[in-house]
Order: C-alpha cells, then sequence, then structure tokens
C-alpha cells in the first residue's frame, strides 16, 4: 500500500488543492457556508451584541500528542479566547501550513479533530486556506485559526473591571497540555498525562447562567498562570496573589516538572480558564463550575489587591507559608508548546 | 551594529513576546481594539447585513519583492477576499510565524507595509499571534489573516447569480504579481515589473456606485484566470468564453511568461478582480473602473454562455480564431507564489 504524501501541487490552486478540498475537507468539515467555496463565507446577521475577533497560530511539536492533535488545539484555542471575552463564539476560519511530503492521514486526522472540537463548541468552520511548503521550509502541520463570537447586549468583562477584593478561579487542573508535550518530546511515558485541550466555553455559559458576576476572564495558554497574572497585573494595575496550596496541579504534572526543572505555575493549559469573580459570587462560581465534569476539580486560587509601586505585581503565598514574587521569565520557557 | 534577530523567545509567551507586542506591533498597527491585548478584541457592533468571512495563509517565496512583501500582501489578500463576497470589509486578525533567526528588521517592514494596506483598505487589524519555530521548521515569515466584512443588505452575489449573457470583466492588466516572484526567482531583472498587490474594495464599490447589476465577483489569485473561470464553470453550470485579444496583460508579463514557459492565464494577481456582470451595465462597469487609477486598463473579457454537457466548461477564443479548451492543470503550477 502506498503512502498518500502532501504535494506541492497540493498548495498551487490547480486540480490537487481541489481534491484536497473536495475529498478531506468538505466532507469532514461539513456545512453549508463552506460548501459555496466561495471567496468568502457569506453567514446569517449576528445576534445582537458586539462582535469578538481572535486568532491564533498553532505550531506544537508534535502535532499529535496524548489527549489531542493540532487540529483539535487550534479550534479550542480560537473558541477559548472568543469565551475568555465574554462572546459566544459562532464562526471560525481554518488555514493549514503543510509541509511537501506530510502524511496525508495526518492532515485527515487533524481536519476530523478540529471538526469534532468545532461540534463540541458549537461552532462551525466556514472558510480555509491551504499553502503546501518544500521540505525543510515547515514541519508538518500548522494550523491557524481565527473566529467570531458575540458579547451579549450588557455584559462588559475585561482588565479595566478587575478590583481589589476579586477572587481568582481557576476550572480545572493548570498545566497538562505543557506538562503532556514536554513529556512526548523526552519520551517520557505516563498512562494517565493527557492534554486538557478542549473548548470551554460551555464551563463559561454556566457561570454566566449561575449569575455569577464575572469581571474577567482568562485562559493561562502560553507562559501558564505566571504570564497570565503578570499581564493581568500589568492591565489592571491590581496585585494579583496566587496561594500555591490552593492551585490544583496534577501530581503527574508535577513529577514531569520535576524531572524536567519546569515551572508548572508556566505550563501552557489549552482547556481551562482562570475568572475574576466578585467574591460575594465566588462560592457559587466554584460550585457552578465543579457540577460539570470538566470543572470538577474547579478552586480559588487567589485574590486581587490595589497594586502599590514599587512592590512586586504578583505574589505566590507558598505552602510553607512564605510570600514570593512570581516574575515573567524572559527566558525560551517553552517553545512550539502550541 | 547588531542585527537584531527573531529569537525561540519572542514566541514563547513569556518577556521577549511582550516586547515584540509592545515595540513593533501596537506602535505600527496601532488601534484601540489591538491596544486592549486582550484574548479576544471586542469590536462596535456590525452595520446591518450579513457578515462575510475569509482567511488566507501566505508564504509567498521571497517575502519582500518588487511592489510589495509578505506583510502588504497578506492584507490585501483577505480585504479582497472579502470584497468579492460583495462584502465591505471592516476588521482583520494577522499571525504571523517566524523562524528563528529571521532579521527583525524584515518583521518590521512587513508589519509596516501591512498597516499601510489596512490603511488604504479602510480596515483595523483588531487581532493578531505570533509564533517562533526553530531555523529550518520555517521559512522566514508566513503571515496568515482573517477578515470580516459585511454584505449590506438586499446585496446578493454570487456564483448562484451567473446566468448565459452576462460579461465578464477584469478590472486591471492580469498576472502580474505571479510574473514578479517568478521573475525574482529566477534573477530576471525589470525596471518596470511590479506586484499588482492591492486592496480591491474601493474599485469594487466604485462598481456599486455606478448602479452595475454584478452578478459575482473572484479574484485570480492561485491558479489564475485560468482556475477562476473553471471553478466558476463547475460551481455556475454555465460555460466561460475568454476572448484572448481583450485580456490585458503587460508586455512585460508577457516576457517573463516566454522566457520561463508560464502561461499568463494561471499566474496570481493579488490585486485585480473579475466581475460577472448583466450585459446591459458592462460599458457602465469599465467606465466606472477606467476612472480610478488602478482600473484604468478595465476590460471586458469574456462571456457567459448555457453549459453542454460534455463540451468544454471553459474556452479561450485565440487571436488567431481558434476556439481552444482552458484546462485546469493538476502540475505543480506556481508554489509559494502567495
Amino acid at each position: 500500500m502506498t503512502t498518500r504524501k502532501i504535494l506541492m501541487a497540493h498548495g498551487a490552486g490547480g486540480r490537487l488543492t481541489g481534491e484536497l478540498i473536495s475529498q478531506t475537507f468538505l466532507p469532514l468539515l461539513k456545512n453549508r457556508y463552506l460548501a459555496t467555496l466561495s471567496d468568502a463565507a457569506i453567514l446569517p446577521e449576528l445576534p445582537p451584541g458586539r462582535p469578538a475577533m481572535s486568532t491564533d497560530a498553532f505550531v506544537v511539536d508534535p502535532p499529535v500528542f496524548p489527549g489531542g492533535d493540532i487540529g483539535h488545539l487550534s479550534v479550542c484555542g480560537t473558541v477559548n479566547d472568543i469565551a475568555m471575552g465574554g462572546a459566544t463564539p459562532l464562526w471560525l476560519t481554518w488555514a493549514l501550513i503543510l509541509e511537501e511530503g506530510t502524511d496525508m492521514d495526518l492532515v485527515e486526522r487533524c481536519t476530523s479533530s478540529a471538526a469534532a472540537a468545532a461540534k463540541e463548541a458549537g461552532v462551525a468552520i466556514v472558510a480555509g486556506d491551504t499553502k503546501v511548503v518544500a521540505k525543510g521550509s515547515g514541519d508538518k502541520i500548522f494550523a491557524i485559526t481565527a473566529g467570531l463570537g458575540v458579547v451579549p447586549p450588557g455584559r462588559d468583562i475585561g482588565d479595566h473591571k478587575i478590583r481589589p477584593g476579586d477572587l481568582i478561579i481557576a476550572s480545572g487542573p493548570l498545566g497538562d497540555h505543557g506538562a503532556v508535550i514536554m513529556a512526548v518530546r523526552h519520551q517520557m511515558e505516563s498512562d494517565t498525562l493527557q492534554s486538557d485541550g478542549a473548548p470551554v466555553n460551555g464551563l463559561v455559559d454556566s457561570l454566566y447562567a449561575a449569575g455569577v458576576e464575572i469581571h474577567a476572564l482568562h485562559d493561562p495558554t502560553r507562559g501558564g498562570l505566571k504570564s497570565v497574572a503578570n499581564e493581568v497585573a500589568g492591565r489592571s494595575g491590581c496585585r494579583q496573589v496566587l496561594t500555591e496550596g490552593s492551585i490544583p496541579i496534577r501530581p503527574e504534572v508535577s513529577a514531569v516538572c520535576e524531572l524536567l526543572g519546569l515551572d508548572p505555575l508556566g505550563l501552557a493549559c489549552e482547556g481551562r480558564f482562570l475568572a475574576w469573580v466578585d467574591p460575594k459570587d465566588a462560592d457559587r462560581a466554584v460550585a457552578a463550575l465543579r457540577k460539570k465534569q470538566s470543572g470538577r476539580d474547579a478552586a480559588v486560587i487567589g485574590r486581587v489587591e490595589a497594586g502599590v509601586a514599587g512592590v512586586a505585581p504578583v505574589i505566590l503565598e507558598t505552602i510553607s507559608g512564605a510570600s514570593r514574587p512570581l516574575d515573567l521569565l524572559s527566558g525560551t520557557d517553552l517553545p512550539r508548546i502550541c
């Protein structure tokens, strides 16, 4: 049996491009907007509210890993970014940059996974593009998504709403995605460690359904909790105080971190989010999240305090009772984790 | 003086990623939606009408060429796709995949060009993402855009509207972009040959302003006129008859094609479009286009006839008076032209 490979002609706009579209993308991603194959997808009028847009490029190495692949990840990443704006994700675009010689099986697998993630999130992939580069000018498959959602009228969240007293909630254990990618790269085996990659918009909806006053939402992707907390501190002008003992981290993730010398607080998630909520609603928020399987380990992991000039903007209160600043590293951290 | 280079850490979500955003992207692309640096850009409510979305991945080699660069091209490509749906382009997302070691100057140049193209088109780049891959896993810079526009209420165009009798108009000379890329790759020099890369939404607006009944719009990018005509024939069920003598092609483009054995009808444009219009409006359409500098060579280049089973769907009536089928090639045509 011959292995089917991606050829340069699959990206050249001719007959093979057409076959890739009609035999792989259309059947797997099927929806009536994509099916017109026009230059732009023309969609039904949006529900009332402000549109939210986001884009994400995915270059994760390896492209297939325990718990997911780059196709699934690419859809989750953009769905989650839209959801972090308080918006309901609706439509996605999906572009691929393929390396010549890549197995067609990999492209099909990633397309199926993207379709499955889109279905789970309740969105449709309505436009796409594929380019092929010569061997050595790419790395198997890069996937780039963009998305459109709508923030319902009256909803306004963001770092400008964060204020001292807010509590910070994690929707689940942190760092699984980053840990699994690093473990795979180092040929470490684990029966239980899997990427957390998943759409989180359903979980966010359950917070709104419970009437929680959400001030801001962020997903801790590249750079993990550490990067998000520092960015939020910078943009909100408020100090972020995290309590180490309350941060849910799986033992398998801690084990990988110890072996590889990584900080779990700097590891990426692709299916978790952090919510800054009004303190009166924090218990209700955690309860609402825990009702769902994907939120069963949700926990309050920190609080917001007034920013003080000259004082570290992000603090970790350690299990031993000490307080230490949680800096943003300038180093390479973890390349190609997503 | 040291040359500033892209490092793996520029894509890792840490301090260098932040510097790239705050020192390069924000100042060059500046707009208030991007400036919030939130996970998703939250935009003002859309004007009435149906949203149009599109995406394009750009891997053009070389990334800088006479008349443009990959940054400029990436914005034009998506603006034009949106405009081809009859929509007014509004918002863009912009993702970069950079190869480690790429000159920061190249990134800055392409960002400036993207900003200039966005300004010319009247759109804003409201969200972005940057990833870095190791040397040899990419090729300097890939740029991926997605866009959102709105089709004004009552406007409905597309291949389903094409009918026998329609005339096909080209907005300008065809193949300049493809020819210039191939010429540069073959170290051919020309003082006058330049990419045609440009936003065409202004030119499309002038057709609507002139009251032209537009049935469909397409930009002949990858695969050129030949690919578009074949795709339109397939989707509309109508035969496309092109008249060779009326197709505007610059002498410099013909010269490159002769030297390199290329078919100008298969060469990509990035700043031209084809319009299928009601025959009663064709003269008015050409006149409206020619009033603008970028449309001064607009011409009727063909007509639509009823499709006949078993007869070639795309025909070229040659200058010598013969008719020959214009097939879609399955070959590699021109990789990495855009």
